[in-house]
């Protein structure tokens, strides 16, 4: 179809990202081969570094290539607060539209038996070690509006009250059924701040 | 913002493509990371082979790893007709939608003075060269319908005829599936104009 197999062997790849079919691949990779081959190499470096390298911080299991990631890592951030999210987007989400400057834990997942993910699988036994530490006062609970964000919320919040520390959820303004990733940054920063006690 | 300088890297880099943005570029990433690291891994490797190894067909200048591309190459493909097109995106799009079977040039541009882009750019040398071998009869000029695309245009016509060669052009005309109402008033005088006796 192209002439170059090296070029059907590109545009193929590319469609391995979401939201990319076979005609934006093509423009892409034409796009790359006539104007922007230097940057293309970088994206192929940098591809292969984040594949090979990155895995997941000791502490808080968000993305990392070192044991312990950037966040974890930061002294200044603030101690007493931990914020358990579901995937590192809601991380990201939340770093970019409030002035949060706690902890985070990062579940990699929700409660879903029927996907095989249970309490071992979102790293529960880490988060119960990191609540026995004594250090966090205040648990947010950031999981997803959705039925089974909901029901880790619940367990969630089991947890931090069998430790001690107060549970607390985003305020409402988060809409039922969205997902934090695409909420826009005045909700998220209102939700953010109204967020409330779980009783 | 995300905790790993690696991810940050990757999400920064994954914006070169057209169309992508900083939320979408995260989105590809955390879902290569989560889901597709093998695939992640061998768009790592199909760009690094693309961006170093392609160049250009030497007969037809289309993308090509070869000095001759695989159409060129193609023995069985009519040696009469040549079609000469703007881009290899046009070259894509005709062997996909039509029945050609014969041979292509890529002008990898148009005429375009203040562009800096003459006929020495466009490879007008060889393609004169080309005619000049006495297997080709008809030149179907498929530029695209723009002012500059029709200076192009213009200028292969007389190049064929200089050759003893029949230029021809795509029809014009009402886009089939198309409404009158949305068509552009140009196309619609011109396909007025040029109406056909209905057999
Ligand atoms: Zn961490
Ligand atoms: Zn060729």
């Amino acid at each position: 179809m192209t002439g170059s197999p090296l070029l059907a062997d590109l545009i193929e790849a590319l469609r391995c990202l979401p939201g990319v079919g076979g005609k934006s691949a093509q423009r892409m990779a034409f796009h790359l081969l006539e104007r922007d081959r230097e940057r293309g190499l970088k994206l192929a470096a940098a591809l292969e570094q984040a594949m090979q390298r990155i895995g997941h911080c000791n502490r808080c299991r968000n993305f990392s290539e070192d044991p312990l990631c950037a966040l974890c890592a930061n002294s200044s951030r603030d101690r007493q607060v931990l914020c358990v999210v579901e995937s590192p987007v809601d991380v990201a989400a939340i770093e970019q539209a409030t002035g949060y400057r706690g902890q985070y834990f990062v579940l990699m997942g929700r409660l879903s038996p029927l996907d095989g993910l249970g309490p071992e699988e979102l790293g529960l036994g880490l988060l119960t070690q990191r609540l026995g530490e004594g250090e966090i006062e205040e648990m947010i609970i950031a999981t997803n509006p959705t039925v089974e964000g909901e029901a880790t919320a619940h367990y969630l919040a089991q947890l931090a009250r069998a430790g001690g520390i107060r549970p607390t959820r985003l305020a409402h303004g988060v809409p039922l059924g969205g997902e934090l990733e695409f909420v826009d940054r005045g909700t998220l920063a209102h939700a953010f701040g109204r967020r409330q006690i779980v009783e």
